[in-house]
């Protein structure tokens, strides 16, 4: 791969067995380095920085803090013909996606919807990865999950609420699937750490400072701050719901429950994740992934240039014609992570 | 019930009779009569203002131009062990989901979680009636609505999205559900058109005028204008997400796709509703109602007052104390209507 002074490229593959050999040497099994590291490789591959090798740090911390258990087998649970439960047994969501996936797929395909309830559970990482390859085999896929108390309630004075995301991916005939990961939060807590890192100022209507007075200043944030829901009642009312469907549903912690106080470095949410899984081919009418074609065209019609996923895609085109680029110094650190 | 010479109060049983007998005078079948003035008193009656009695109008006079059956006869399908269809057969989506619903509740029961695909409907009302009476039974339910291109997808020039509510209703240990219906719309359609009525100005954000300028007044908004997401391009995906799930996924209209213009005085959108109901007693852990009364006493502890869907209970409350107050002009009017 082409490489300048200051950027080095790398493939995915080459990028992934990187991460892996990282994972492998800090306390995870074979099975959850695979996954993690190519979960956090596909989205520095597709720009999303804050989901990155970003998170590495993050992710070695909480290993080393013995908060997290990186060598969790999770159990699955055959609950109802569209029910699959999956204790995560304190380790990491996606591999309990993971063991899970194929028998949520079948009762999806054969009940027509599916959810995988995830208890006991840690999420890093971002949504998307989660509800993309559903759409990839022609299903619809929903998923949200709680995270960790940063997030005032509108309303309330003091947070409650995790970042929350909901994430969302549908098939599109001629196209990549439509898909889109979104903070119930005003921003996502990693892009606050980034622009920490950065020195910058966020917009106004982020988050709040210690005090619960409005700050653009994202370490006040970081310190005893916290972030606002997007949207006002209404985003904070869709994060109440991912509370309800991420952890009250699955038996999963609330995110204002659970104490890491005796971990220090932990920096994992544990908590719990819902996926909802639908075969439009059970739907009545012409073929889901016709129709949904036809609402992009629709979109660009009345002048939309960007739809939501629309950036990851282009540069995962650019990853995959030049490589994924990291800045050299980037890279050199990780490399020194490898044990 | 006593009342003042302004005011008339009546039971939710008196409101809904003369509801009904003013639907059976124009052009509903008894059923369907039943279905839409027991939804449109009980809106009423929590002070949905928007959804309630002032609905009476817009319903007479899409009946009155043939655009909507209100003699039809939903078509119930069962698709598969946990998805049901229903052609509403260009009837209302209230009956759709009355025909279909101890199909759907006894799937979910059995299945865990199941969907209802109601297509070729007209949705005309609020959309938290529908999920309530799932909660009451201890169900979770999530329901979606495309509506009438009105809303400008962020990013672009012009409209093409319906005001695209996502109704959510969970049971709660001890209290009344949790149940929220918010439009994907900086404001609802019904808001504006009160609004416009009372010549009141809008707060801003909320639409733009026939130009695409920014606009606070409820009049540009409804001639000619357009409404704008909530919460900026996080409330657009959602919108979109709801065109996919009510219109793609059950076969029925996108937003943008029904041509009225041969009904004039046409005014319910002729497109789809998504139900889906989660069977909580599948999950892992505590009872789900414990589970969501610990939330809201932990939403209240950060000082949260008014839960989503407090208002209408305490609204709801007083209506059973003191019966449900109307204008007593507006009341005249009503009972002008039957005949």
């Amino acid at each position: 791969m082409p490489s300048s002074p200051d950027t080095a490229h790398l493939s995915l593959a080459e990028l992934s067995h990187l991460l892996q050999r990282i994972f492998l040497g800090h306390g995870t099994s074979p099975a959850v380095a695979q996954v993690l590291a190519d979960n956090c490789a596909r989205a520095e591959r597709d720009g999303s920085h804050s989901h990155g090798v970003f998170r590495i740090a993050g992710y070695l911390s909480s290993l080393a803090s013995g908060w997290v258990d990186g060598q969790a087998l999770p159990v699955v649970e055959d609950v109802a013909s569209g029910f699959v439960r999956v204790d995560a047994a304190n380790g990491f969501a996606q591999p309990a996606l993971a063991a899970a996936r194929a028998l949520l797929v079948e009762k999806a395909r054969s009940a027509g919807i599916a959810v995988l309830a995830i208890r006991n559970s840690h999420h890093f990482a971002a949504l998307w990865p989660d509800v993309e390859p559903f759409a990839e085999e022609g299903l619809v896929a929903l998923s949200v999950v709680n995270s960790m108390t940063c997030v005032v309630p509108h309303g309330a004075q003091r947070p409650l609420f995790g970042t929350n995301p909901i994430a969302f991916a549908a098939p599109r005939e001629g196209g990549d699937p439509i898909v889109f990961d979104l903070a119930t939060s005003a921003i996502a807590h990693g892009d606050v750490q980034i622009a920490a890192r950065k020195g910058e100022l966020l917009a106004p209507g982020m988050g709040v400072d210690s005090l619960g007075q409005p700050t653009c200043e994202p370490k006040a944030i970081l310190n005893g701050g916290a972030l606002l829901p997007f949207g006002g009642h209404k985003g904070s009312a869709l994060s109440m719901m991912v509370e309800l469907l991420a952890a009250a549903l699955t038996g999963g912690n609330f995110s204002f429950e659970f104490d890491w106080s005796q971990h220090p470095g932990a920096q994992t949410p544990w908590t719990g994740q819902l996926v909802i899984v639908i075969d439009p081919s059970k739907s009545g009418g012409n073929s889901f992934a016709q129709r949904s074609a036809e609402l992009v065209r629709q979109m660009h019609a009345v002048g939309l240039e960007r739809l939501p996923g629309d950036r990851r895609y282009r540069t995962r085109a650019k990853s995959l014609a030049a490589g994924i680029p990291l800045p050299t110094a980037e890279l050199a650190k990780l490399r020194e992570l490898v044990i």
